[in-house]
């Protein structure tokens, strides 16, 4: 038997079911439900997305038995309707769509009034006693046909028809007469003639195989394509090809034809919403020639219809269990329903429907959780540009941070500090920011830099203060003398304003109309769900008190990542760091020159005492300064980061609170331009010819793979000291005001277990001591971040020491792939617009490549130390996809900004409904 | 029973054999073998290694038994020899000495006559009737055990002595009388009491205690951890303690005392070799206070002795089959043997004696193999600095290309290559190289800079050149107005002669003799038999016909690595190169536009047609010059690289050449200072401002990480295009001259199959072209690097497209470990001393780290293709231990320097060799 290529739906009988969208398409599957549920759909078939494949695999011909099956349904269709395609006095009219899995524009749309030729526009005309309705249907269908199956430019069959109005002096295409109408008709079987070197098709059934192979053919179009492209679908899934019976929108005003969904899809309230059409047929609602009308003025229009039609909506609804996005017909004042699927709505939208079906007893919670995608979410975190304003844009940087805001421009901190206090709304706008702008930037509604990458200083502390970021506008001409920024020929100027997208990177000009964030109840209830259900943790990257704060309101369950560099940037500390820093060197040298002359001295026969003596007086009075220096900066941070820990482990009481000790390599901190080093200089007593040296002695190639990390507290365990001093101290002081405290302490950038372990003495030697200077001991944990291949693929080793290992993957999808974050914007968009990447890595994580380490890394972890507790960190811990992998992988939990974490727990939920229904989870959003 | 802790060797019987160097130490196990041998060796004991590890475990209790065991075989001692410790007319001197299994300075060494006190002394008096040595010896004998034992600083005793020559007025310790030998003895005894605030031990066992203790203990002394560590010795490994019969050889002018090689160890001569002082005990010829004669001096002054030792020298050697390293007495004529061991010998001598014994007889060829190591080969393929040379250092680099040249310095390229045609030796000294000095470059001696790392461009291009480098001098300030270079307040100034040592980094003022490498017969021979022994391939790493040429002679099997970029560097092309890049970025981006308006025109109407033409003419007049600036360049680069390939594969007719397409990030080829670009500017037509402006917008934060390895082809693939046509044309051209030609074209830095397809596509397509053109094929491989974690971990995908692999471990380890390595100066050798990694893994492989990544890789790759092709070409490839490595885990061949193939193949076949014999290969060298 061959395969089944055609399925029929027909007089409440359907050979398909709803739940056949991989064969039937989406569309077809919704008609064969409508059908076989007894609504009123026109007759017809679907032709199936296997028979697409099987057309394109063997080089564009139907399958065998394909145009058979095809001939039958068309009979039967026939038989039902009591109509005959092209011929007799009751002619069958078709209309042909396409309809993949998904639906997706460029894909060819619809032909209507397939069927019509000379004489069945003369037997419509007879049937329906109207001359000029079966002109314009033939005319609709030569122009249609024309267009979407011989590919004829539409504007030359406008053309025509503007000539034959411009010479009526009328604008309508209503106003055209049937005797006109049927003059243009002549016209355009000429152009078609013209422009495929044949005539126009008569037969109805070449017809129709014409306009199967078209759908076919549209599957690869490039439009198609590129979409599928951008949206991830697969490029073999094939469309399905819908036909059935033509009903008449447009034969008089007691007929129309529509659009709607069952609720508001913008806003979610629960109300029929959508708009129609009189005497019209579908292509008048797209083309937006005439205004469309709200649905509820059907009610007035055709009362009966409206209430038939509202029942129907109902009914649909109910029947899926979701709101609906519905097609419909009225002919003659007969309602036909042409297509139902479950409707797009906004993340707000989504959110209060789940909630409202769950209490109207359509749906359970864990549905409604699934109802949801994560990435909607961020549209209720943030505020966002209102998509129908109107913008100016001026350029497009890097989407460096979300959110949404305006100001006026100003260009450097102070002024952004002193405005921001006054009240006023400003933007900072730099060619790149320092730890010097910090400052400003707390005080700036949103920070725009001409320099700099997704993880350049503007990115990063912005994301951190969830503050919006376009960084990297490389149009963008910073002019500081002039106090003003160009654009091409466009010139800002201090004062004025501009309006920042952080989610898309668009600077626009003047203030754009924002729609501001809005945690209603729904979204609440529904969260409480998404708790119940969830088996992963989630935890937040917060580095001050307030972050904190924020994190345990947006429901994280402890800090994953406190970046304790973060809280160096801040203006009243910079300096002190600097001073660190630029004598952590001397300090480190004459230290041990120091050493071994004492030692030297300590064994030295009398004789050669006096002149060891006068070396180690020496050596003691260079040390002076470079001791005094370095140790007085590390008491003065211990202070000031001791008070740190103390706000943060507040704000989380009895949650766990992972510190990672000092990352990035110390030239991050220092200032690089001459006027900053001479600043820095007169503050710190620094001669500047010194100061100047020692920045640039501590430039290098490649920063990313240079000496940070551990690779910090190893040559300097000094540092820290200081800051495990600072973290235990902070916790003794909390425990002693009853609050629950769990420090985590985790040192960055292990590549052997030999560097962790160096780092755990000190960390133990320190708590040792701390606890025995306060007589009050707290429980704590020591454990590292895997973010070098060397790590993951050492694990066993490295969890023979770690307690705990949070997975960078940051630096890990970095050092894996080989690749900057920084400098991959050369290459990386050509890469994914090409398909050489299925995705920008640092936004979802290499499951392939940087996922084959991570699970490596959990698989060797857990095989020496089965109680090791197994976290992310990095961007991807807010990325759903992510989520889910980390999820199925076996981790604890995972980490992300305070401003994701609610999308990280709903993708956790969805990860383990995925475990529940044995299905994978994805996220399609 | 007890462990047994102690192997007496006495009267031709011996518990110990010579190979149980592990338990008794390497002295220990020769004294146990010659006195089986029936050798004349003083009668004595050893205490086990197993004793000293128990002894440091339990918190330096002797273990159980041990000391039993001592006296028991100190009763046998007595019993053979007749004599007594510590009593009797005939008292039992005896030596004490440590002994690992490998030879350790900075251990204990030697305490003589121990069993002395006021008593033994007397009794030693009448028995030699020579109360002076009586006094001497137990002069030396306190001042020996007091600083060895005690811990008395020796100056002490060396004070109190010269007092007494000054009294005496005398020079020589020789000419101090008995009497006053008396007095200084009472005198040291009061240093001892003084210092230790007891007695000196008068009783032999308590001294004998205490020096076994003290050998012990020196186990775990500073200076033997220390050397321990830089000689990866195991601290488990423990010390033996030699105890035996004191023979003296400063019982007048019938003793004595020497030491000899059995062959001379600096040229291999078949010649003894040694020296010996005639009454004299062994710290006097270490002491070097009276100058020893030459062991042929022996031959006159005892014959008899000479010719007694002469044949135990020889049987020695013959037992041992191989160099012996030995000690000797003569007391009365009567000739002791004290120690025999492998010599140590400089790399030539190694060779020369390896090939005569297989000559002799002695051992077969693959033992000869083995006994040389593949590192001391090194010495015999570059120039070094003379050994006994006086030197006059004045600063230390980065030892960045091996060997060793003087020169007269010089600051500028232009100069270098002047002078250096005229035939003067020039060293061309600038804070850093740019491929502007390349021509003054090749007709340097040498290369010193300032600043830079390993990976410069002086340290490549000089290593790729196989001259001498010296790179990252920080201390040298180069002073190019006036024509000098500061170190200090040193000022070596314009036409002075330096000596730089590649090797180490040494930077000498003057001439420095050199001794020139010299392959000779001997090395050759035993290079045919490591050929015939080892299994893995080597080739070379080799840019340019002459490099090829090289590696043939040294025994290269083909090209593992053809860096095409290092041939851009030559004066005559990089402004073609220049010019390309800096007209790639604008090329591809109006290409881009010209093909959309393009696209556009063909489908546009009529009345759309003439605006889109004028746009299409605009852009097609923007596009004139970058279009004709890159293509150009590109042009003129076909013309230059297939010059190149034709003269690599004439070098290498039939082997195979691997070429590696462009790699580096492309802003390495632009100059940066700004008088360089002015110039450049001027050259190529490119306005200056344009200019500075291409060569900012190409920097990178981190260039290891950015837009470099096949990155470069995917976006710019005519640059593939381009080489890949050049590659094949000129295969084309030398297969008409009959030259066997295997090309194999290998795509850098894949991360991902999807690059590697992509690539291959061009290299594909390319070839099908010119074959066509040429009417002529030849074959040809296409494959890749693996040097991204990425990429070993997705291997099986990778090998679905690569033919063969080639690990490029340079950069493996860089991404693995995140470690750049130009930055790691300031953390990696903090990291070695302190033993944070074993070794710096740039010049040995990281077995467990990266290793595991080579090995997931190979596994990976042979599992979707068994017949993949497998090398490395890292710098590793010429590192004997990884070259080993390489061979454990499969590899097919390893690539390196012209300059290490030597030392590859015979660190291969020392790898099968120990395959052979089933144990592991290591290099201890």
């Amino acid at each position: 038997m061959s395969t089944k290529y055609v399925y029929i739906f027909a007089n409440g009988e359907s050979e398909g079911t709803g739940k056949m969208k991989d064969l039937l398409g989406g569309k077809g599957a919704g008609l064969a439900e409508m059908t076989s549920a007894g609504l009123p759909v026109p007759p017809g078939f679907t032709v199936t997305t296997e028979a697409c494949t099987a057309y394109s695999a063997s080089g564009e011909k139907f399958p065998e038995g394909m145009w058979d099956q095809v001939l039958a349904a068309m009979a039967r269709i026939e038989e039902v309707t009591g109509k005959k395609l092209g011929g007799g006095e009751n002619p069958l009219l078709v209309s042909v769509r396409s309809g993949a899995k998904f639906s997706m524009p460029g894909m060819m749309d619809t032909v209507l009034n397939l069927g019509l030729n000379d004489e069945t526009r003369e037997a419509l005309a007879r049937l329906t006693g109207n001359e000029r309705f079966s002109y314009d249907a033939y005319r609709r269908f030569i122009q249609l046909f024309g267009k979407i199956v011989l590919g004829i430019d539409s504007e030359k069959f406008e053309h025509k028809f503007d000539e034959y109005k411009k010479k009526l002096g009328v604008k309508e295409d209503t106003h055209v007469d049937a005797a006109t109408l049927a003059l243009l008709i002549g016209d355009y079987k000429a152009i078609v003639r013209r422009e495929t070197g044949a005539d126009f098709p008569t037969d109805p059934y070449r017809q129709l195989e014409l306009a199967i192979r078209a759908v076919f053919a549209s599957w690869n179009g490039r439009r198609a394509r590129d979409y599928r492209r951008v949206h991830k679908i697969s490029d073999a899934l094939g469309t399905g090809v819908n036909i059935m019976m033509m009903a008449f929108g447009n034969l008089g005003e007691d007929s129309g034809t529509g659009v709607a969904f069952t609720r508001d899809v913008a806003t979610g309230e629960r109300v029929i919403y959508g708009e129609y059409l009189q005497n019209a047929q579908g292509e008048d609602v797209v083309a937006g020639i005439r205004t469309p009308k709200k649905i509820s003025q059907l009610q007035q229009d055709m009362p009966e219809v409206y209430d038939q039609f509202i029942k129907v909506a109902d009914r649909l609804e109910k029947h899926y269990a979701d709101v609906q996005d519905l097609e419909f017909t009225i002919e003659k004042g007969k309602l036909y329903m042409l297509q139902t699927r479950n409707a797009k709505r906004t993340g707000k939208a989504a959110v209060r429907i789940a909630v409202e079906m769950v209490d109207e007893g359509l749906i359970d919670k864990a549905t409604a959780v699934s109802r949801v995608e994560p990435a909607q979410l961020d549209q209720l975190l943030h505020p966002m540009i209102d998509p129908k304003a109107e913008t100016d844009l001026l350029a497009t940087g890097l989407p460096a941070s979300p959110g949404a805001a305006y100001g006026q421009v100003v260009f450097d901190p102070d002024t952004a500090e002193e405005m921001g206090k006054a009240g006023e709304k400003v933007i900072l706008v730099r060619t790149e920011t320092s730890p010097e702008d910090f400052h400003g930037m707390v005080l700036a509604q949103a920070i725009l830099t001409s320099r700099g990458g997704m993880t350049s200083h503007a990115a990063v502390v912005a994301r951190g203060m969830g503050k919006c970021c376009v960084a990297g506008a490389g149009d963008v001409v910073v002019d500081y003398p002039n106090q003003q920024f160009t654009v091409g020929d466009r010139v800002i100027r201090k004062g004025e304003w501009i309006t920042l997208d952080g989610s898309t990177g668009r600077i626009m000009f003047g203030q754009v109309g924002l729609i501001q964030p809005e945690i209603s109840g729904h979204f609440k209830r529904l969260m409480e769900w998404v708790d119940e259900i969830r088996t992963i943790g989630v935890r937040a990257n917060a580095d001050t008190p307030k972050d904190a704060t924020v994190a345990r309101g947006f429901g994280a369950e402890g800090i994953g990542l406190c970046r304790t560099e973060h809280m160096f940037f801040e203006e009243s500390r910079i300096d002190s760091v600097r001073q660190m820093i630029l004598s952590s060197t001397e300090y480190k040298t004459i230290e041990k020159q120091l050493a071994t002359a004492q030692a030297d001295l300590a064994k030295a026969s009398k004789d050669k005492q006096a002149e060891l003596k006068k070396h180690v007086a020496k050596l003691e009075k260079k040390f002076a300064r470079p001791a005094s220096f370095y140790k007085g900066a590390l008491a003065s941070l211990l202070e000031l980061q001791r008070g740190d820990f103390v706000g943060i482990f507040r704000a989380m009481n009895g949650f766990p609170v992972t510190i990672r000790t000092l990352d990035p390599p110390l030239h991050e901190f220092l200032p690089h331009a001459e006027k900053d080093m001479k600043e820095l200089s007169g503050k710190i007593g620094m001669p500047f010819k010194e100061l100047k040296a020692r920045v640039e002695q501590l430039h290098e190639f490649n920063p990313m793979l240079g000496h940070r990390g551990c690779r910090l507290g190893i040559v300097f365990p000094e540092i820290t000291e200081m800051q495990v001093r600072a973290i235990l101290e902070a916790a003794v002081q909390v425990k002693g005001e009853g609050v629950v405290v769990k420090p985590e302490i985790m040192i960055p950038l292990v590549g052997n277990v030999t560097e962790l372990k160096a780092q755990e003495e000190v960390v133990r030697r320190v708590a040792a001591e701390v606890f025995a200077e306060k007589g009050e001991a707290v429980e704590y944990l020591v454990g590292t971040m895997i973010e070098l291949p060397r790590a993951a693929v050492t694990a066993d080793r490295i969890a023979e020491v770690a307690e705990f290992f949070s997975f960078g993957t940051n630096d890990l999808t970095q050092t894996t792939m080989g690749l900057s974050r920084d400098d991959s914007g050369r290459f990386l968009p050509f890469y994914v617009e090409n398909k050489i990447l299925p995705d920008d890595p640092f936004q979802t994580l290499d499951q392939e490549g940087v996922g084959e380490l991570v699970r490596i890394g959990i698989n060797k972890g857990r095989s020496t130390r089965s109680s090791l507790k197994i976290g992310i960190c990095g961007e991807h811990g807010g990325d759903p996809a992510s989520v889910i992998f980390c999820h199925q992988v076996g981790m604890n939990y995972v980490s992300c900004s305070p401003y994701r974490v609610p999308i990280a727990l709903l993708a956790a939920a969805h990860a383990a409904l995925a475990d529940r229904t044995g299905s994978a989870a994805t996220t399609t959003a």
